[in-house]
């Protein structure tokens, strides 16, 4: 029997969340546990979770009366993380799904980065999933669904739309629930080693993966390091799923010195020491920073040499002093 | 029997789109069609429609080589989407999934948002899944999911991935197949009608959903006036899936005239007419245009009313001049 974990707001999204619900239940040996991150205590028969039971288990009791919206989304996060951490480590979830808008997915999402594995599956029908959703995906392998129409009521679209969401995630967890039956009593033999890679250390890392693979039983996992690929990387070294990293391509550390578009933020390079996975570090593309169209770079870099490398790509060579700080932020 | 058409580059892919097809048949009741889209012929028994039978059957027999990277991709999509689009009329096809690069997510996203209808389950594996989606997703119910690694080689982080991703497009494909034979033997009895919202005319917008469901056979569709959602609305018109519009909220098109983010294009208002679907269209919130912060809005609206919605949204009022340009463009 595989469960899938439904997180949403009862006192507002209620029908969608039952008939998202029951299509997931339609799916022979997988159910759901509903967990209530309403505002409103909603009282039902088919709530796991409810608000009031989260709150005192996992919030101390406080009183959220007080609390303002954001307040309260941010409190509801961390308690429903709580929960869901719980029910992903003792394996009685596999898989987490919501349907919410911009306010439920900013929740939801929180939920799925914050407490799941790589490779868990995670799917949000959203209001918001067409537009930029890297601060809702992050680094992860969440599924984004865009529900179309506002989710309020269950019209011919919605039910469309939840129908193929709530067979998915059902199909996935199931999936999972079996690969993890598997890894149990068949673990890998292969070491695990991170290369990250951009299109100029392209032959580099590819000359690397050729001599680790043909010499060594080892695996490599290729992050482009756009940002998003070096985070994810360092998520999988937290998630312990990489034995070793060969950081060729730091450049984002240039990106978040110059402001460019493609940092991974200032904790890069902090995972595999905080984990203690042995790493070699180089400078691949630390030459340059990304930037958008030509006209968004800004004016401070006028005098530089920038390349259009296509017409939403713009690349500016980094200073004597903006390779100071590189060097002094890795060291 | 359900099918899932799987699209993509056999000549770079070809072992990560196997390896989805397989998970996608561990699935009882579903097969796979795969459609070659490579730039270089591949032969393979998997491959169920190779690129040479695409472009002796639905392009004319040009001769590609000549072509740029470029046009290859524009040419292909098009050939590719003409075939897609006979599999789905003839009802052979009740889902479609993808996995690559930002090529090959380009060029899938292309074919699934261009002849394939809201409600059909489409699902794209990419690398560029975390970031801005609005040109991949657009106005559709795509299902994006983010592959954390580069495409390439199939280690322990793309197995799980591409595991969840082929559970889940052949149970959503399964669903949709339940739904089709249903919907042939039930039509709906009630009338369809769309209403564009957006904060300020939702009291309007409530009004008249409530009155239009108490009184009539009626089920209405609520759409967010973003940009996206007028575009989806009017995607649903085309679809069919819509039989009257009530266009209460016209403000995407003051972001057209203003240059705002919330643009749905300059084909905002065409869909009703074309297809002679009733409408009534009003001048909901075209007192303003959509930015993102504060600092983003152009210096040439310095000294009209600005409001700063919150952190990354803020209002500028229209002026005579603009409001003139909204009444000509809906006229």
């Amino acid at each position: 029997m595989a469960k899938v974990a439904l997180i949403g707001t009862c006192d507002t999204k209620l029908q969608e969340l039952l008939f998202l619900r029951d299509r997931i239940q339609d799916t022979t040996g997988v159910r759901t546990i509903l967990v209530d991150v309403g505002r409103n205590e909603t009282k039902h028969d088919a709530i796991s979770i409810s608000q009031s039971e989260l709150l005192a288990k996992y919030g101390g009791g406080k009183n959220i009366s007080e609390l303002s919206r954001g307040e309260f989304i941010k409190f509801i996060a961390h308690v429903a993380s709580e929960a869901v951490k719980e029910l992903y480590q003792s394996g009685t979830i596999d898989g987490v799904v919501s349907v919410g808008g911009s306010g439920g997915t900013s929740l939801a999402s929180a939920i799925m980065r914050g407490v799941l594995p790589i490779g868990f599956p995670k799917l949000i029908v959203s209001t918001i999933a067409s537009g930029d959703t890297s601060r809702i995906v992050g680094e992860t392998d969440m599924m984004l669904m865009y529900s179309v129409v506002d989710v309020a009521g269950l019209n011919q679209v919605p039910r469309d739309v939840l129908g193929n969401a709530g067979a998915a995630i059902a199909a996935a967890a199931l999936s999972y629930a079996g690969r993890k039956a598997n890894k149990a009593t068949r673990p890998s033999s292969k070491k695990r080693v991170g290369i990250t890679m951009f299109g100029v250390t392209t032959p580099g890392a590819d000359a690397i993966r050729s001599h680790l693979e043909s010499n060594y039983p080892i695996e490599t996992y290729v992050f482009h390091a756009t940002g998003n690929g070096g985070r994810s990387m360092e998520r999988l070294v937290r998630d312990g799923e990489l034995d070793a990293v060969i950081d060729l391509t730091t450049t984002e550390i240039c990106d978040l010195v110059m402001g460019g578009v493609m940092s991974a933020g200032d904790g890069r390079l902090d995972a595999a020491a905080e984990v203690g996975v042995p790493t070699i570090i180089s400078l691949g593309a630390t030459d340059m920073a990304n930037f958008g169209a030509k006209d968004t770079v800004p004016a401070r870099f006028r005098d530089r040499t920038i390349i259009e490398h296509n017409p939403i790509t713009t690349l500016v060579r980094s200073s004597a002093d903006d390779c100071r700080q590189v060097g002094e932020f890795i060291c």
